[in-house]
């Protein structure tokens, strides 16, 4: 079946962005990574501060049942902590983009949200720490906390993220139909392998 | 750098052998499966049905100390168990095999042996339950056990073997350059994006 839905997970720093990027361009499908962020806003109607606090990222290592304590009562109009508020208008919105169909959906554990779809191919994408930690200061700097933690620090916060509601593991191959080591193989040729699997 | 070794792991009826033996034809690559089997038969002089039950799957659930306890002792010209002396042979193999270049080799922990080499392409090759068993009914036929059963009981054995010698995860993705649904993909796609990103 054609895939007209295309997901992408990725360690931070391999390059995943621009290869969703690329694809998408190639295909001519639309691009969703921060404009599921505006979208959330305007239809939740929260604060930018909290629909980015709580878009793909764990807070904290326990942050879900965490963020959901914390919040807990401070939001009595919906009955729904911010986290969850967050979460719940994220999820219909990639199962809205996804029914539109001829895209390509970067994170937010879209790859579990759609999991029943038949016409979605997802893609993990991740490199070894060397080329991250270049990739990442080339395209972000340095700041005071060292390269490798930064690296780890996202990575273990978007694989909580990831667990807190798909009980599943980030990364993990089974999840996935394909995953590609950009450091291997090179951006390019990634979004290249992505686009001929799409037309095939 | 040119990948002159291309390693496949796989899942019990992914289709990782057709798709193994189709690279190696279409790059001119030599191919190593069940040939390495035959030189480890020659080099340690053990009869074939030792070597084949120590090749590359795991007797029990913990079956290489098993395979130690049960054998300790009855080898004493070597001081090496069977299991132990069947595995240094491969291992020495398959680093001369790398040696000597432009080669496929199935599973046997190769990813692992060669993990110093950077002219290795390391491919995991799964696929969903169903295909699998479609797969491996056509082409290897009934038994009285269960299809899913005899794909669990591979798979683990397969796992066992590798956590063994190579102390990392059989399957997880950080171990590989790439993996390939090829229930999703197809086997003939599967081999032209391994040969194109080697001819790369």
């Amino acid at each position: 079946m054609k895939k007209r839905i295309v997901t992408i997970s990725r360690e931070f720093g391999s390059g995943g962005r621009t290869i969703g990027k690329l694809v998408a361009d190639k295909l001519g499908y639309k691009f969703y990574d921060t404009e599921i962020i505006e979208r959330v806003i305007e239809e939740t109607g929260l604060a930018r501060e909290i629909v980015e606090k709580y878009d793909e990222y764990a807070t904290h290592k326990n942050s879900f049942l965490y963020s959901i304590a914390v919040n807990a009562g401070g939001d009595n109009y919906s009955g729904l902590s911010f986290a969850n508020r967050v979460q719940v208008a994220q999820v219909n919105l990639i199962k809205k983009l996804a029914q539109e169909g001829n895209c390509v959906i970067m994170g937010r554990g879209a790859d579990y949200i759609l999991r029943e779809r038949e016409d979605c191919l997802n893609v993990f994408i991740r490199a070894d720490m060397g080329f991250r930690a270049r990739h990442v200061l080339e395209n972000y700097g340095e700041t005071d906390v060292k390269i490798e933690d930064r690296l780890r620090d996202k990575d273990v916060r978007r694989k909580v993220f990831y667990r807190s509601f798909a009980m599943r593991e980030w990364g993990a191959c089974e999840n996935y139909n394909l995953m590609l080591d950009s450091g291997a193989i090179g951006i390019e040729k990634c979004a290249d392998i992505i686009c001929s699997i799409v037309k095939e």
